[in-house]
């Protein structure tokens, strides 16, 4: 029987991929996956059989996969953070079951954008948090920004994905506008772009300032909670320790 | 100047770990963390120079890793999952911090707890989610609880870290009793007992019969949206493409 494997390889270079991502790419048939990701991990694994298909072309990327699976082919399937986060993971199942296709599939963790951004940024998410997606391409804008209310409401922690893209621009300063009614100003935000990749660059801006910073489709918006603080540079959420025991 | 990397290792096997989790435990002069912790990644490192303090004493032996670290040591204080996610980062910083120690201090993030358990019950976090850890030892248990409520109103998928311990063994139901104001009896449930280990279980259950379902303290507890289905044994919170764009 043929597999398909989802593998999130992390954030975009081999330090962060884990041993079984990097196994299973290895040792996979055929290696399938948006055109961008199939360049990030080519120059670690040159001499595999890649098929890259351009972004929005999801549904036939998957179901040319599971084609390639029911073939008794071993496919890994690749995307770039954790495939279980905003990743393949779930398309290639509802596809999978509605091919009734007779094929075994593993999804294999990876360490996901919030996780390599907090740790470019100090130690934002020590506490409960919300992990939103700005994009409304299939989420509709209202539900978004009901959820940014929620986690407001709630003094979480809040990671923004997909906080921009050309069309999307003003999203980020509505959630801010949100954010403002339940916390300071100068409530700590972290940008980073390209987390965990050559080109990354990371700043620490306020609540108060972001709109003015500069986000774009590359970059993930950690926004901390009342009791997150910036010091020598690093953005803390304190876990409690300091409170509870003293230092 | 001395070191000191936060390091994530995982869930556990050496599989999920990352290659540079790899890279530092294997060229740390100290490698250093709580017992389980220590035992856990031994078998994979036998060679290296442990120090293992017992739970409970976070503070002790973060102090002892700085220490080690303005000795020019180079110092990986080990955790499970994610360090920068309720790991051991978020103390380190500020304990440095208190302590002007002039040393280096990287966190190297993992595969957390919550990613793990969504690849062995299918693809449930592919939609906007939040993480609350059920633990009130540090947040009181009336934040806990709003936080629910804030993830039950915005219909976001809930990970539930450190569901019970023999203290705390009605959090869970509490929880239940919230999210059933907003959500399905049917709504799907997903519990990982020591995910990514090798006595790893699992079940999937639904919210109307969570409290009768066995959670511990090595257990996750996922729990689906409004959207969240289970077919052919998997939990899926579909992405949406199938409603925008038919398959």
């Amino acid at each position: 029987m043929g597999k398909l494997y989802a593998v999130g390889f992390g954030p975009g270079g081999y330090e962060h991929m884990t041993q079984k991502a990097i196994d299973v790419i290895q040792n996979a048939d055929k290696v399938v996956g948006y055109t961008t990701y199939v360049e990030m991990v080519k120059p670690y694994f040159p001499d595999k059989d890649y098929v890259a298909t351009p972004m929005m072309k999801e549904i036939d990327r998957c179901k040319m996969a599971i084609e390639m699976a029911k073939e008794d082919q071993t496919v890994a399937m690749i995307s770039s953070g954790d495939s279980g986060i905003y990743g393949m993971a779930g398309i290639i199942l509802e596809l999978a079951n509605e091919m009734k296709a007779d094929i075994e599939i593993e999804t294999v963790p990876g360490v996901t954008a919030a996780s390599m951004a907090a740790s470019v940024l100090g130690a934002p998410l020590m506490r409960d948090f919300a992990v939103v997606s700005l994009s409304d391409l299939m989420t509709p804008l209202e539900l978004i920004m009901k959820r940014i209310e929620c986690a407001g409401m709630g003094d979480l922690v809040l990671c923004l994905y997909n906080p921009k893209s050309k069309k999307r621009t003003d999203y980020v300063n509505q959630a801010t506008d949100i954010l403002l009614k339940y916390r300071d100003p100068e409530t700590p935000v972290g940008i980073v772009r390209h987390a965990g990749r050559k080109e990354e660059t990371s700043l620490i801006t306020t609540l108060g300032q972001l709109k003015e910073a500069p986000v774009d489709m590359f970059s993930i918006v950690l926004i901390g909670n009342s009791e997150t603080y910036v010091e020598n540079g690093k953005m803390i959420t304190p876990r409690g320790y300091e409170k509870k025991y003293g230092f």
